[in-house]
């Protein structure tokens, strides 16, 4: 490819509102351009490195047997409905009426799609298990999209759905794709990858992992424990409980004025946030009815995914007026709001002496008991996991990081055949649900996650498994007839020899092209120059040590056979 | 592969409404599934189809200097209103607000998504020419789907747009591209494969061509001259005009009564459909003010395509209510409607003693004569040529036929790049918009199109360049163990050797197990039988000849690669 046809500009400027090294390198090497708010067009550069990406999530998915299909990005509403997912999922699904005035959806996941084509003819347990998988853009109308292709509405996907007799197949199947997104993930050029322990969300079911490429612009927050290795998402991650003192006090009221947040009362008497109890509550979404308070100690927040499990629905933060709670001085004794649901965090156990609101304004009770005056019924955990906390599989201190998701498995379970109607007879003639496992690969996400990861000050830093070329053969002052001939030649050289080039034949300073190769992140760059043709050696220079080799036009092919290796 | 887990069933029944052998077998032979009108899902045989299709195309593309983008499916209506086509297209376009009430189309073609590529960077005119692709999903809403893949809403498609500095330099280049497109076609096996003259339609230029497959159950109708290969689809085939007598006659008005159609006025007056003008209205879509009134020649009928592009809007049939025509008596003498735009095609030219409607109920004129009755400005071309007129080239007669449309290809001129204001500075500092082309392959029409054409009465057969596996592993009587072993030891050897395998190890009949050999259309079966076994020799079969040999297992592999060639 020559430079100067390249589609696409070369930028000095940071482009506005980019948070991330991926975002600005990639827009100012010229590998994307944005034409809405999360939706991207690949330029020739990303979308050579997404094919390259595709090929290797392929190749790793055909060695577990994979067959790869083409579900359709528009579906109809019925197919969504089977699942329910049509009305479970908000805003992010796009929907909208064909010419007919039907009602369609743009995939955001196939799940649906998925059973749907495997229905009619999957009939008997012997034909189990088998994995079916796409690589297919989809459509996700995200709320917040940032930072360039790590969140978008519109994007490519890999994305596989397996199918199994039992629990104990999925399992297995389970853990040879867990082993080959590590490949996969590798072959990419990826280092930092973790797995992490995660919440199946929309998706159901129970087990699910994601694959964290760990860096400080992440924008998922991750509990490590350096210790076992344990990785969770904040969202489903625990720790265990600090021992509280079982110390009783006497409950007494006292006034406290305008005394509301924490911070407030903690000052007002005198005691730590680790001896009050803070309540924060939350209205059901699609059910005014139901109000959900959760109480947890005062040093703790509410983690909402796993609430929002405990609830069995979506829930919101809610607006206390009307309600007859009293904003800073709700308390878990005297409560008495109708059919209010009530959870205690872990936290709050073995606490027998702590301050709480007194349920009307400008009062708290101090010296409250746990088991005492509340007595649940139980204690739960509510509460997200802090750095320091105790890791719950070895007791050592965790560690908070940030991620971003590359992809993810979940173990679906039965829920999308049974409620599809898919089902196989067993050898005794029984009927059965096939229990089924589904596995996603971002594919622009891993491209961005890879040049956030790779690249440096002076801009993007392919590995060589990936980069849209090999070589950036860069001639400087061509002007110079000798120089240009060379250049020239030894294009056309490589070509013939299957080498993959970006030839830079632009008449321009040696600065900029110099600047422009490691911009771009080419691995191989070869100079040619006055200099070098008075050495009769050629300058190659590795883009990711700046290591220098110089070798004879001769012995070029055979260097470049030892350097691009992956 | 084995069959045993391929997703997809075999059916014996053909479909509910298939209305085309391609159709047809695709679903018997699980090879598409639909999940709605006009959409479907490629189970894993037609997507390794598809990517081999994709990988032909890619690969001429590229020989050409193409530069492989990836363009948003989901784009903003801005970027479509720039270039008037938000207005200007109906239903066909998908329109539908996102989350933030914004307003989106879904792209059916993008040669808005590739100026706005180039925007930005494209500044001088020695980046010129350059030429940028994509191969993805569309949707275009059609009304009436059809025939499995042949007419589909959502499909994948080869799209390119090429940039130049001269119209010249675009006749080049689309020469280039003329000629890779047989390439392309031929390495896909397809045989009878035309280029036709064809209308620019929604796309707007003045220079096109259609790839066209000649099949009889294709849905365009196609003008070709035997003598001298000049082809056109009917919408833009011309033909010289028969010569008529020149013979004047009488003005008469004569009473006809019922008499309204050309069979009844012919029957009526003993005359013939050529010695009648007919009139034929048309409303301008959008204008109710705009009548139009197409008089031509009672055999002749009228081609809304050309009359479309004379009137410079869409147009539909009017209802004459209120509009003071008389239906079936309408004639070009004493016609007074005000403002309707008259047309007269040029079969009437020469006429000088015809029938006309007399503008009142029951009567018509007889001995009309266009120079002394009529006095038309000019004629034009609005009628569409039949089978036996004469070949504007060359004078011979006209054949029709039909076709699948496979691919176009257009010289668009500026319309996108000055609506857009995509300009490059040339060597004089003046400014100029570069002169488009753009490039189409339907990439699921061509499946479908190559198993049409090669498909008999046992199923498909499939060329060896796109098959989805060249051979087909098929041991009959897997209860015998010798059977068995050998068919389980040729697979892994196989294999290993990179050869492409559907092996068929279900426990079926020898009936069931050919039939579906057959069906599927894989170019290469290898039978291992009792009976092979007692030979000693494999029996190897050609789905598209028949034709059998007989081999050893050790000079298997070499059989092969002679028989696997493309």
């Amino acid at each position: 490819m020559k430079l100067s046809k390249l589609v696409g500009e070369r930028l000095k400027e940071t482009p506005a509102g980019a948070t991330s090294k991926s975002h600005s390198y990639l827009v100012r090497a010229g590998y994307i351009k944005q034409v809405a708010n999360g939706i991207y067009t690949l330029l020739p550069p990303a979308q050579r490195i997404n094919l390259k990406l595709q090929q290797i999530i392929r190749e790793e998915m055909d060695a577990l047997d994979g067959q790869e299909c083409l579900f359709p990005v528009v579906m109809p509403k019925e197919l969504w409905q089977l699942s329910g997912r049509y009305d479970s999922i908000a805003e992010e699904l796009v929907r909208f009426k064909d010419r007919s005035d039907h009602d369609m959806v743009l995939g955001m996941t196939h799940e649906e799609a998925a059973v749907h084509a495997a229905l009619g003819s999957l009939k008997s347990y012997d034909q189990l298990p088998f994995m079916i998988y796409q690589i297919q853009t989809k459509f996700r109308d995200e709320a917040r999209p940032r930072a360039g292709l790590i969140r978008v509405r519109e994007f490519t996907m890999k994305d596989a759905y397996s199918f199994h007799e039992s629990q104990a197949d999925l399992e297995k199947y389970y853990q040879k794709v867990y082993e080959a997104y590590f490949r996969i993930f590798n072959r990419m050029g990826m280092k930092k990858v973790i797995s992490v322990h995660s919440d199946t969300g929309m998706m159901g079911g129970k087990v699910a992992d994601e694959f964290q490429l760990l860096t400080d612009i992440g924008e998922d927050t991750i509990i490590v424990c350096p210790h076992c290795d344990t990785a969770s998402n904040v969202d489903v991650a625990t720790s265990i409980p600090e021992e509280n003192d079982h110390i009783f006090g006497v409950k007494t009221e006292v006034f406290t004025g305008e005394a509301k947040t924490i911070d407030e009362v903690c000052s007002n008497l005198n005691k730590r946030p680790q001896q009050i109890a803070k309540a924060v509550c939350y209205a059901v979404v699609g059910d005014s009815s139901r109000i959900v308070i959760a109480f947890l100690r005062g040093d703790k927040e509410v983690n909402e995914s796993k609430l929002k499990a405990l609830v069995g629905a979506e829930i919101a933060i809610k607006d206390l007026a009307e309600t007859g709670l009293v904003k800073g001085n709700i308390g878990c004794v005297d409560l008495n709001i109708d059919g209010a649901e009530i959870f205690y965090d872990k936290s709050l156990e073995g606490l027998e002496s702590f301050v709480t609101g007194a349920n009307k304004e400008g009062y708290h009770y101090i010296g409250v008991s746990m088991t005492r005056d509340v007595k649940p019924e139980k204690y739960v955990d509510i509460s997200k996991v802090k750095e320091g906390e105790k890791c719950p599989v070895c007791g050592n201190p965790l560690l908070v990081k940030r991620g971003i998701e590359i992809g993810n498995i979940f173990q679906l379970g039965t829920r999308y055949t049974s409620s599809m109607g898919l089902s196989v007879t067993m050898p005794d003639g029984s009927s059965l649900n096939p229990i089924m496992g589904c596995y996603g690969i971002g594919v622009g996400r891993c491209l961005a996650s890879i040049a956030e990861e790779s690249s440096d000050e002076k801009g993007l830093c392919w590995p060589m498994s990936i980069a849209p070329w090999h070589i950036y053969l860069c001639p400087l002052r061509i002007d110079d007839e000798r120089v240009l001939s060379q250049a020239e030649r030894l294009y056309k050289r490589l070509l013939a020899e299957n080498f993959e080039v970006l030839y830079d034949d632009r008449n321009a300073s040696a600065g900029v092209k110099l600047t422009d190769s490691e911009l771009m992140g080419i691995p191989v760059r070869i100079v040619i120059s006055p200099k070098t043709l008075e050495s009769g050696k050629l300058e190659i220079t590795l883009r990711s040590t700046g290591e220098k080799f110089y070798v004879s036009e001769e012995s070029l092919s055979k260097k470049l056979d030892e350097l691009i290796v992956y």
